[in-house]
């Protein structure tokens, strides 16, 4: 039976979450609302706009469309200033070119906005035009809806069902469950096994090294 | 019986652990050293200098006292940068004033430099003359070593089992273990329920406005 993976990026093959989760909370504050950051966290992986209104919603703001812009838009903005930090996680690389060296097709299926994802790429060390790559502008429904997954999915020509979907947020595992796919969790966006276990999680693993080193536990390979 | 209790302050009382995980990543990068962000969030809330230590031991790199000072004081300067957004938890400042008007005794144990925890008192509208503070400067073994703990309940006058311990740290929780106060865990740090009941929580709340609308299960109070 021959599998397929699809990876988030933000968090499971780049090291990029917690800057995420303060760009949001600056922008937060900048319209005058707050929000725990530890709350945010755990909204991180939901699509951009979702996430917005979500929190708008929580914290009890209107959640007219053009605040909805101002935060993503504060969020990219305070993004930026903090993106010359981010690194790879331990392992991406050598996983992807593990893969591709096994001839298990993969793909990226990330919520992260065009700019933000081809940054992700290049610190990746990955072409984009030999990437297969599709964020939330390819779909209607975002994350947790399982739109990107299956659309993924069909790009890449596996049925669903044989497709692991490889996330660190509980969004990348419910969109796995309500698909079909089968969900593996990483801890490397600072969410615990329990979390991602109780969300869909198949097995979790500490990083993209750490899912290599256990490659066999979920598909033949050569190595 | 009459109970007392010890709040840690970053992540407990003030929000601030994400903004200290940035400044921890972003110094150890300025001194060419690495580790996933995830892990430094995981190492939050024991003593700077044993958390610089334990750092550079996991990354490999040379723990000579030089590199721990300059690594302690990169992620100082990194902090004061993000230091103006950080807010007090929700609820942090009424549970204060409603412990101190049940006549029920409580004091802050932190490991963050007196600059900091003066600022965080603040935030906090706390007036520092009238509130008993222990850093990890008033004894020679920071968290998770109880030293801290201890020296706080001798100054409380509580004898320690007696004492709960509230942190967001699995650090917080240990050290309460090892010396036989109660611990209590909140989310609000961004660590999860089982990881905090793991070290020892004996309950676990959301945050400072939890704790206190459930305040009767810990301590009995007039409202």
């Amino acid at each position: 039976m021959k599998s397929a993976f699809i990876f988030d990026l933000d968090g499971t093959l780049i090291d990029s979450v917690y800057q995420h989760v303060i760009a949001w909370s600056e922008a937060l504050t900048s319209e005058g609302l707050s929000l725990p950051v530890s709350k945010i966290h755990r909204k991180i992986g939901m699509s951009g706009e979702l996430f917005a209104k979500q929190l708008l919603r929580e914290i009890g703001g209107d959640i007219d469309l053009e605040r909805v812009k101002r935060v993503k838009k504060g969020q990219s903005e305070a993004f930026d200033r903090l993106n010359g930090q981010i690194q790879p996680l331990p392992g991406a690389r050598a996983l992807l070119l593990a893969l591709t060296g096994a001839q298990i097709p993969w793909a990226i299926a990330t919520s992260g906005s065009p700019e933000a994802t081809s940054s992700s790429l290049e610190k990746l060390g990955l072409d984009s035009s030999q990437t297969m790559v599709l964020t939330g502008d390819d779909v209607e429904h975002g994350k947790p809806e399982p739109d990107l997954f299956l659309a993924t999915a069909e790009r890449l020509g596996v049925p669903i069902e044989r497709v692991y979907i490889v996330g660190d947020s509980v969004w990348d595992l419910l969109g796995a469950r309500r698909c079909h796919a089968l969900g593996v969790g990483l801890r490397s966006g600072g969410v615990g096994d329990e979390e991602l276990q109780r969300a869909g999680a198949i097995r979790v693993y500490e990083d993209p090294a750490d899912l290599l080193d256990h490659l066999d536990e979920l598909a033949t390979h050569p190595k």
